[in-house]
């Protein structure tokens, strides 16, 4: 996962941002989990920085896009609690994807700003473009 | 609980997770709840590694099974909570196990990087080996 | 401070980082030492992810750069001790700058991936584009 | 780095610590920082369990030995405070290295249990089986 790379994918998700008119915390991760880039767009959460950084680590960590962790995360899951490991670095809501290549995960992308299903929608357009 | 103890115990949980085709994280606790030792299997989650230690001291800590902690600690449980406490390392859902000797608890087992059914299961082929 | 902003001071700062032969992580903070955009180039150290970001909230919490900030945070200094608040977000080393507008500090750059002197001076080239 | 490769490091590094007598926490990163393996041996410190962690993670991070960071880390030093950042995950004291593969970092061995000097003895042990 190079920085351009990153930024590829980035920008894919900021075109989604804008058509859906939502600003938003865009974060990619590399094969470690380890952060490659991040852009906050104007206007966005500044709460949401620290969210879709962790949502690209969780992303990584685990394989899985975080709207899928959230299903087994609820009280009753069998992931209940998964969030308080990691140090904190666990988000169990939508917004975060793995990114594939030729079949294996080599980083994630991240994103939070809006509606889960709006993060997710983003964090797709960005994956797309890897 | 010696390193030689837990290298055996890591062991016989490898077999089993060959066996069932899921690579894991294995982490083996002595009697203070304190790592003896750890294994991440090729293929297995990055986010496990933390996972498997706490849910090792996790089942020392409390002297059971981190899939029987996971019944009292849900939205309404008794125990709803608890994995805010010493500091974020209690782990809630399955893979712990106490390893007991004479009765005894002197160590625990913690295993994460499938579902939690996976995980339970690998841990008590660990356990078994003690 | 936009996103445009913190690009322009981004990809300055890249351009010195290529001339001097070093790869940097760069990060950009706002008038609320709030990250607005990061960046790690292709083999810049991990570690140094962190610290860019936190050299920039740093140089924008005390309005300096964290070069002079060093000078007053060694042992028997006046803020000796200073890096341990605000949960560990202060770094005391080179390679953070406040940004100016009007006189102003509405923002920060921090930059970390070399020598203390190579950080602050791709900082510097990145604060002189804005 | 496989789960193969850090036994190999790790048998190595407890046939030096068995040499000079005494036990020590070993631990081997791979190139995202992320443990791929812990042993601590007999009668080794538990303090020193989380430093073996954090030295591999530290020597990655910066692709540097630990014996080398500590120079600069210095009270007056270049890099003065370095440890208060990456959440408290960087060690500045003897133990950890680098370990590479046709010249490019791929993971990193730290080792603690002894005095500065005995730790990093047995880490060099543990890489030269890489």
């Amino acid at each position: 996962m190079t920085l351009n790379d990153a930024r590829r994918i980035i920008a894919a998700a900021e075109v989604k941002s804008h058509a859906i008119g939502q600003p938003m915390n865009i974060a990619v991760a590399d094969a470690g989990g380890n952060l490659v880039s991040h852009v906050r767009m104007d206007g966005a959460w500044i709460g949401s920085i620290d969210i879709s950084i962790k949502k690209a680590y969780t992303s990584r960590a685990f394989d899985i896009a975080t709207k899928d962790l959230a299903t087994h995360s609820q009280s009753g899951g069998q992931f209940f609690g998964i969030n308080t490991s990691n140090d904190g670095r666990i988000m169990i809501f939508a917004g975060g994807i793995p990114l594939r290549k030729d079949g294996k995960v080599v980083g994630a992308i991240g994103v939070s700003g809006g509606s889960g299903e709006q993060d997710h929608a983003v964090a797709e357009a960005g994956a797309a473009a890897y």
